[in-house]
């Protein structure tokens, strides 16, 4: 592939980077990493557990990485590892390398006079930096991508096409934004007057985007009200995720796609958040805690550890009890009118109905 | 804050623009807004309630607006009035109005020969007029901001990086349009042939944004297919939005993050609907709803003033009984099993079972 | 409108066109699709049963198609069709066809020195074309679209403004991706070490969009981590939806507004799939499969052929028969009770109850 510069290794020394074992021909040059369906001589693959080990057998990749123990005939070679998944992903970034594209401002970009690019910076096509604003060594503004008046790019970012951050805010170091990020909008509140009208509540604070953050495509980050969206350290969203004004959200996090966080909520570290996720304003999703696609927050809620699930939240074993339920209704149903005609039949046996058949016709 | 001018103010200057009464110094020079938690020297702050007065007794803030009648000790000014988070978002407005950007058109722009900019407009980077559009005064087009062909825009209105105006929509004055909005673009209509082939039905209508709309980061409003699609004066969307084509959103309409809109359906004035809902096509949203995060609104379906919830809607008083039930299904189910093991012993008791013995083996 | 050209036909030319036959006169010339309630002399419209046929009695169109049989009064001349509205969907096409616009590279267009474009190529204001990509004859890339390095477009598409195509990614022919769709982002993976952070998965496979396709605004289409994403011929998509990395979509699928699919997963030809639904990874919906809006799929779960809702999805009928039972719940509750109360009071009349009574206390 054209995107990424290829480098060369051998098996030998992609086991010592990861810290695995070598079994077979530790001198064979490797060049790239596929899937077991689709390598070919000079690629390396994994196989995570008995069943894959097994459909990797006699694929054409030079190398498999497979579990401790495992053994694999008919490879060329293999590398045993206690976590094949991790090596290989580290093998990836290591034959493939994030491609680093030429230190150079593109004849069509706009740097403003009061600008400061550090050394290294890439700024691609029609990309647009505004006064004021601070872009760190080797960072790359890919085509249209617009850094805002006084905004602090760190250094190594990619700001994909079309990214555009607003006026002052914070971007820190090996931050992937891709195609159409928005960072620093306005967050959306408003006052209404007497009139019904309702008036802009200010929207004046900032965004601050720490350490090696990956956002996906058309994800927004909105800016503080008054004070600070903030995205911890090593976090990672998905594709058309919206953070709201205000949101806090720790370090290692990860949230699938088209998830939407309202004003002011807190997501403490590691925790972990499904697709199409909604959350009122004011909640917290504490550390430890994963909440399941399409679930629903509610405002102020606080999001205990554990697997969380449905609308209202709700932790999983309880979903799936009352979940179960749901199926049983009809059946529930049928016995009620079982039992009804069973008193009746009963009651007829014993003649009469007693004293409080007047309470019963009224029904 | 760069993004912004900022201008001073008295104290009596600011009581006097929202109607309020000052209480202390009413001479002091004010210069910005704040959070009660990082406000300094200089800055206003509100408080709304007997609790957050209480929480900004000893801020550092210059100003501090409060409800009338509220004593705050410590404060160097304050503001009495009857709505201090009304009067706090027209004071930050007066501090720190929206920014003017030069008028001029940027060297990297490009304004086709037919187009019209009124007085003071703004063109920014790579900001592209097509042939025959009309921008009106004050108005600003940020880097990279798209104007179709035939397109009109009113005065002063912001359009942010990457917005895309398709051909001949019309956008009122004083709107705002955050990063990435794309308005115009095709509805989603087709005709399916008997092959299955699906044939695109025409997409020839167009958009109006009435005056005083804003409209955040990604949201799109599609072209009426034959008609038109209208958004009303003074609505508020939130990002990432979708207005299938043909839809009607009457005046002053609150709709939050990532809420899908299907064709025709009609939203009256003064309707708030929340996060993440999704409209079928020809429904009816009545002037006074309200509409809870996640809801579903069925095709057709008309939603009466009143507050709603759920997939499909229902009032949201029935919501929660339901809701309610919905935890005390386990509950019931047990009842049951006891009824009838209570039902048995019973029949036990009276030795036999009687005539309709038979029906109940067949069980 | 100035968006698209004009030709001018006489209804009976359009007539043998959608093999139609004409009622009153073939001569009248038309140059225009129109609503019935907006329609003026020179446009067609069209009515599909009694009641359309009876609102479009009187209107100002030129020609009405109708089906087969139908007699429509005072028309200057209809047209009689077995399927009106594709008929109209076809007409429209033949008078107001997709606009051509010139063949030239904007002054403002970046195209670089090793890129290819194909006979009659419009490359827009601002709009990037990539070292090594090509671009089939007389497709559009309009403002600010951005073609990266190696990828292939086909002919006769039409990239709207923003549109970003990462590297070596592949469009079919006759393709329309409207403003900021997104082909091409690295999908959502990382493998997570014992200290807790998250490393990037290789995301290095590519997309395929095959012919006939179109994308509504803002929609995504992730690379395949190490294998492609596919969407099939003929597909339509509506905006903001995601499509995750390694998804395949058959062909002639429709998938509305904002539904987000997981990696992996699979959609048959001729599924149709509702707005804001959800997949999980590795779902297979069936070829006939029809997905309600807002539904939910699990991960792994297979979609047959039929109409389904709700979340976990479920088939409409089974949907309908529980969703009933829902609204029953108040009634089966106090049914027991009721149940209750009788046995207690059958009891009572029969004196005493029994052995089992120091098991009933405890409850």
């Amino acid at each position: 592939m054209m995107n990424d510069e290829t480098r060369l290794k051998t098996a030998a020394e992609l086991a010592e980077l990861v810290g695995g074992r070598v079994v077979g021909d530790g001198g064979v040059v490797l060049k790239g990493v596929a899937a077991v369906a689709s390598a070919r001589a000079g690629d390396v693959v994994f196989a995570e557990d008995a069943k894959t080990v097994e459909s990797a057998r006699g694929c054409e990749a030079s190398c498999v990485i497979v579990p401790e123990g495992a053994r694999i005939e008919g490879a060329r070679c293999s590398i045993e590892v206690a976590r094949p998944k991790l090596a290989f992903a580290l093998v990836a970034r290591e034959l493939r390398p994030a491609k680093r594209r030429e230190a150079t401002v593109h004849p069509t970009a706009s740097v403003a006079a009061g600008a400061t690019l550090g050394e290294g910076v890439h700024v691609g096509a029609c990309a647009v930096v505004g006064e004021g604003a601070r872009v760190g060594e080797w960072t790359q503004l890919l085509a249209g991508a617009v850094v805002g008046e006084g905004a602090v790019v760190g250094r190594e970012c990619v700001l994909h096409p079309g990214v555009v951050l607003y006026e002052n805010v914070t971007i820190g170091d090996r931050v992937i934004l891709h195609a159409g990020v928005v960072v620093g909008a306005d967050g959306f509140g408003y006052v209404r007057d007497a009139e019904g009208v309702y008036h802009k509540f200010p929207q004046v604070g900032t965004v601050v985007i720490e350490d090696d953050v990956e956002i996906g495509a058309h994800s927004c980050v909105d800016r503080g009200a008054l004070g600070e969206t903030r995205v911890g350290r090593g976090t990672k969203l998905d594709n058309l995720v919206q953070v709201g004004h205000n949101v806090r959200i720790g370090e290692r996090v990860v949230i699938a796609a088209q998830t939407g966080i309202s004003g002011s909520t807190v997501i403490e570290s590691d925790a972990v958040i499904g697709g199409q996720v909604g959350m009122g304003d004011h909640a917290r999703v504490q550390s430890g805690a994963v909440i399941g696609s399409q679930a629903g927050v509610l405002p102020g809620k606080i999001v205990r550890p554990g697997v969380w699930w449905g609308t209202p939240v709700q932790p999983l074993e309880e979903y799936k009890r009352l979940n179960a339920m749901w199926g049983r209704l009809p059946r529930m149903r049928e016995e009620i009118k079982e039992l009804r005609a069973q008193l009746k039949a009963l009651e007829a046996r014993l003649g009469g109905r007693g004293g409080d058949e007047g309470e019963k016709v009224k029904r």
